[in-house]
């Protein structure tokens, strides 16, 4: 299977239960980070870039005063991939 | 008058006139930047925080494949103030 095949509900269900704070919506994942300081969540973006670019898979983010929101779904695949609960797993190690 | 005083529908839209592609929406003001390469949007993110540090007056961001949209409202005032159409005004300029 691809790494970017459409999971099955049940498959994201089990990712989603090693990745705390992280909860699903329709066909993606979404997480938000809270920060203390305004620019430590804009480190937090930039890790996030280079993650992305580094995976070729590019997450929506949503920037907001101290706290950063991350959407991830499979455009191509139509739904939540493999790709997205490791890029998850990715930002859990910047935050 | 402080520069965060909510200002008229004519100063908002007198403003704006000035600001090429940014429009109204509500209470805020938003554009939504394109890119030719995605970490060129992270870099305008980057440039947008310090403008945003500097003037103590935080964007709403929103983080695509090399589109990042900019919303601009003053909370404190519960509208658009001068404050908005400055940094609007220093972002025209970091794009």
């Amino acid at each position: 299977m691809a790494d970017d095949t459409k999971l099955s509900d049940e498959a994201i269900s089990a990712g989603l239960a090693g990745l705390a704070g992280w909860e699903r919506e329709g066909d993606a994942i979404t997480k938000t980070y809270a920060f203390g300081a305004y620019m430590d969540g804009i480190a937090f973006v930039n890790g996030t870039a280079e993650a992305a670019e580094t995976a070729d898979h590019h997450p929506d983010m949503t920037v907001g005063y101290k706290r950063v929101t991350i959407t991830l779904t499979t455009h191509s695949s139509g739904g939540i991939s493999q790709k997205d609960l490791d890029l998850a797993a990715a930002l859990e190690s910047l935050a």
